[in-house]
């Protein structure tokens, strides 16, 4: 299915300034460099970014031409990082495309609508946009990967809230069950070491204060009630708690983009908020939605 | 005043670690290192917040060692960036603080919190937080700069929304009527070829539909709807439009630190939605809020 517009304005702009990721319809030909995009993929770490860009490279033996290297596309700005990878030659309509979200819903939301733009001024097909994240869990052990079957905020509402030209707009934030199914039944042939499953995600406006964390310089809370509120999440479903997926969600649902989010546990946060494993074992724990992912597309892509 | 700690739990910990901004209570001596700090400058540009930082180095006539340059603190993470500025010898206590602090109120929160136990941990005293943006102007020429005085956000609410252990809390976002009022004072010796104004910022949580503008992937209104918006937004005192200050008035007013928020716009929301000035106007733009900042600065330390 071709990327639809859903903003008649668009249709009648001489040109269409995508700011934010430095690209404009006028000034690139975005069908020829970005038409066989198949993969949107998302994370919030840019240095992370480019390097799953360069893992992919390598598991979808991809060569590029001596003397070059991945750049980032969105140079022009330098809020968010674009990497391109492919054409893969064995199925060449296949490109993967990675992205720098920055942290929390407005940055993410600024991305995603710049994104879909872009997709459908590329006139893209059957697009899949998937964030690959960090969270913290509620009753995992640390490693742990979630794919989010829907979301909720700090207040358990199952929807996002917008309020546009003063109006309050709430959108359900649910993502596509069959991508959920088919990312957990992929993950048992990779996951041997670590636990994966399915959950409600809770989605925070602030690392601190909504996620109940004692250690921000701001609580005004005890720790009882603390853990009275993540059990209650619990009780609920939430099996980890993030920043961006309520808006991923919700903006991907209105679009009918399909859309998942993978995030690995830093933390079980029924025991502790501080994240204290070394930088190598979260380095190792990181690659775990990544290989969840890979192993789904080369089975996707049937390689 | 020496920063205060709010939250007693602080007190009884052994080791925080400042996980955003890479840097910990145990692993740094923070007094000497930031005890110092007068200024805290925050933007949302990394490249422009080095820059800021070079430029401030040569104000101050600040020489750093030979073989030296200015290095990014926070380099143990990638998505925050921290460079200090300083000591300014004739002034000797002071030094200035500066940092990339992302788009969105959710983005900039992490670092008000952990930016705000790191004063502490310093043992800092009559901090000031600065933001220095970009933002959309309304009914301004494009260039100008607006001194907040206060903040909505896109309901017209003057307070920022958090929802903590699952219930709605309100806080005040108001900024430091005598700062704004000195930074006016202080832009007539400096902005001799542009408007500087005090007045009231609206604060999105999102670029396009939030903030009512016709070309975002998504738009359910029409622009005779979008232009009634914001000309009420404009009879109700808003001169501005960002992503950032409802968040940051919040947290300092919360906490009693003196803060304020200078930001030059890019475009008046009354004749376009897009920015269309070339770069190199809007670089030339960007140095405005800093150049009353800096002449702020000077007057401030008795330069």
């Amino acid at each position: 299915m071709h990327m639809e517009c859903r903003n008649k304005n668009l249709l009648g702009m001489g040109v269409d300034v995508l700011y934010h990721i430095g690209l404009a319809s006028d000034s690139h030909d975005l069908k020829k460099m970005f038409g066989d995009v198949k993969f949107v993929l998302m994370g919030g770490s840019p240095k992370r970014m480019k390097k799953i860009a360069e893992r992919l490279l390598e598991e979808f033996k991809i060569e590029l031409p001596c003397g070059t290297g991945l750049s980032n596309i969105a140079n022009a700005t330098d809020r968010y990082e674009l990497y391109k990878v492919g054409p893969i030659l064995s199925v060449s309509v296949s490109i993967l495309f990675l992205l720098y979200h920055g942290m929390g819903i407005p940055s993410i939301s600024i991305l995603l609508h710049e994104m879909a733009k872009l997709m459908w001024h590329a006139g893209c097909k059957d697009v899949a946009f998937i964030r690959l994240g960090t969270c913290g869990g509620v009753g995992l052990e640390p490693g742990s990967v979630v794919v989010t079957t829907d979301c909720v905020d700090c207040g358990f509402e199952n929807f996002l809230q917008l309020k546009i030209l003063g109006k309050t707009v709430q959108r359900p934030a649910k993502l596509d069950t069959q991508l959920v199914q088919e990312l957990i039944e992929t993950s048992k042939s990779v996951a041997h070491d670590y636990t994966v499953i399915s959950g409600r995600t809770m989605c925070a406006n602030d690392f601190y204060e909504e996620q109940g964390r004692l250690d921000g310089a701001i609580c005004e809370y005890s720790e009882a009630e603390k853990l009275e509120f993540l059990k209650k999440a619990h009780d609920l479903g939430v099996r980890n708690i993030e920043m961006e997926s309520l808006g991923f969600a919700a903006f991907c649902h209105h679009l009918g983009i399909r859309a998942a989010v993978l995030c690995v546990t830093l933390v079980d946060r029924l025991k502790s908020d501080q994240i204290n494993a070394p930088h190598s074992v979260i380095h190792g724990w990181q690659e775990r939605p990544l290989e969840i992912l890979i192993a789904y597309m080369k089975k996707h892509l049937s390689m």
